[in-house]
């Protein structure tokens, strides 16, 4: 094998491209989802790895000599995006786990030992609006009847969506035999920020996960023609979402390290010539206090509240994910830390499937150098020098974790 | 033929029902809108009306005594719809035309006379942004250039989706000889509004439609990660996006009679977890002055650049289409209520097909009374008795013009 990491991405580098937003959309079960399975099915197997789909639908890809999976060394991502995200959030991470397969045959490190690479779904949350769901059904840190019941922007639940695609969905859920046999998880992302940039290293070990979660606003209003009914007879719900948009970013401001962003927002009906019946609204909110992210939420529940009263609308607000802050085990990133040249130590405000899977198994993160600091955007990039230093270095740290 | 209009209208109720919104998702040329073409093309050619797709895709249904249809009295609607829109708003003037027809025949009206019933496409502007397109196309109220070039939702240009649908894009445009032919037109609309219901009558002809028009505005900013950026170096579309539209509401409130809506926005990329990087919103502004609304469109601009600057973003803003106010033919609405009875006088604050033809040929319209006065809306409702007079006073209008 000579695969290189930025070469593996350029073979998908038209997959999912968005005309219109730039960058990528590949939500999980899209076509582009589905491209970049087989993408990784394909290679995966040339490296004689036995792939298989397990019942939430995370792809595993198996070195197990002698049928034998027990105390894995285990790594992988993602390969869904966020709408319009970069080509390296979660597909990085996936390539580069081939490429340190590579290296640790190349080196015969601990062959008899098992390891695998694993590929989870929905880790953007970007079509059912759970993140990390893959690893939040293997872990059950989500009941199996609500992962069912969500449902995408077209309607249709993951219930559904999960059967289309060969998955039984009465079987979703907690995987406590999959996770007992997993002795250490590594993820390689990039980094989604500049820590990097200014300290001019390439890789980092992750030292934590800022707190975050989801929240999704409901303002209900009353439909009716935007010419025939006069402002005065209006209930109209964008007009208290957009009071809440600034409310929110206003009393996010009065919390220091506090992030609350509202990034999506669809009315109902939608129509131009239309005053809307319904708003919805999602808000993220992030802060390395879990109490003050709590205490954050419900001033946003109360400004909802207020906003929709003024205008005569009515607010609900309800919790789709929350992950409290995650602290990766310390003796683990130091250990990593220091097989990696003294790799500097670094905390990060995005979510990821390492930050579910750490309370059931030791788990490690490292990031690749973003030089735009940009992410879940077009304009996130890793160079290919870094891509190949990261997936060395995830070698190194697999290597170490095998010892 | 013994078909009612409710009878009519039923055999299409399940065509484009939205299960998300309720109500209708009937954009222009989708399989919705295909499908109610389908139906109205049937029934006509039932009748014995010539059936044929002009070169700017309006449906005409003709009853042409020798091939002639030099001096015709035209009547007719739409069938596209808003984004969860109600059953009535177009399809009750094509169901009304048929059974007109069907009452003109047997009374023996006028037989040597041509007549045809016209369905044109885009009425809403749902689609391409433009709001009574087909009309404009013909009367050449717009480019056929920029109409081409109008890009659907899914960044689909007008004369792609037009060519896939049979027309020749490089034909569109103004139709000086079909306009020629026309001696009078008549459109019978659901009314958006309680006029009729305050007056406790089933039928009114229109007096003049508001005048109105349709902006784009596009704040950028720049996308990243709601989880890594902090509050003080964002700079946030949305956020600027939310102070405008409330902002359009409080401009809005200052000039007595005017309405100004925002039903349309849309965040790119739109994730949860993404800054938006753009947000588009789409402002509707209606006043019976030209005028007013022209200075009140200059503040919304001035307010976009405003909030766009605070927040570190830019704006621009851009005319979509815009419809002056229109004052119905004095003498023919007179003329058409005395015929009906006396029949009430309204004004709308609707646009509609037959505000466009109106500079072109003698034009008018009859509502039907709504009993919610909700438009746009699922709740549009018509009474099956209301909708069957409706029919009979778009006979004796179309009797009265033969005459």
């Amino acid at each position: 094998m000579t695969d290189t990491v930025a070469g593996l991405l350029r073979e998908v580098a038209d997959v999912g491209a968005d005309p219109v937003r730039g960058g990528y959309t590949r939500p999980v079960y899209s076509s582009a989802e589905l491209d970049l399975r087989e993408w990784f099915t394909t290679h995966a197997a040339r490296r004689g790895l036995e792939v298989e789909t397990d019942h939430n639908g995370t792809l595993w890809a198996w070195h197990a000599p002698g049928g034998r999976r027990a105390g894995a060394v285990v790594t992988g991502s993602h390969l869904d995006s966020v709408p319009g995200g970069g080509a390296y959030d979660g597909p990085l991470g996936v390539a580069s786990a081939l490429v340190a397969f590579d290296l640790l045959a190349e080196r015969g490190a601990a062959p008899e030992r098992p390891r695998a690479i694993a590929v989870f779904g929905e880790e953007e949350g970007s079509r059912f609006g759970v993140a990390c769901l893959g690893s939040r059904l293997m872990t059950g840190a989500i009941d199996p009847d609500r992962a069912r019941a969500l449902r995408d922007p077209d309607g249709h639940t993951f219930a559904e969506v999960a059967a289309r695609h060969g998955l039984d969905p009465a079987r979703i859920g907690p995987d406590a035999e999959a996770l007992a046999r997993i002795d250490a998880f590594v993820e390689l992302h990039v980094e989604q920020g500049r820590g990097l940039v200014d300290l001019d290293r390439p890789i980092a070990v992750a030292s934590s996960i800022l707190g975050h979660g989801r929240w999704r606003v409901t303002l209900l209003g009353e439909g009716n023609h935007a010419g025939t009914t006069l402002m005065a007879d209006r209930r109209d719900p964008m007009v208290a979402a957009g009071q809440l948009v600034v409310r929110i970013r206003d009393l996010a401001r009065r919390h220091a390290g506090a992030r609350a962003t509202v990034g999506r927002l669809a009315p109902t009906p939608g129509g131009t010539n239309v005053i809307a019946s319904r708003v919805d609204l999602w808000v993220d909110v992030r802060h390395p206090d879990d109490a003050v992210t709590t205490t954050l939420v419900d001033q946003i529940r109360q400004q909802a509240d207020v906003v929709a009263a003024e205008e005569g609308c009515t607010a609900s607000m309800v919790e789709e994910s929350f992950s409290p802050t995650v602290d990766f085990d310390a003796h683990l990133r130091e250990r990593l830390s220091r097989r990696l040249g003294n790799a500097p130590v670094l905390g990060t405000g995005a979510g990821h499937d390492a930050g579910v899977l750490k309370d059931h198994v030791p788990t490690a993160m490292l990031f690749v150098r973003n030089p735009t600091g940009v992410s879940h955007a077009p304009a996130e990039q890793v160079e290919d020098d870094d891509a190949e230093a990261g997936a060395a270095a995830l070698a190194d740290a697999l290597a170490e974790l095998l010892h």
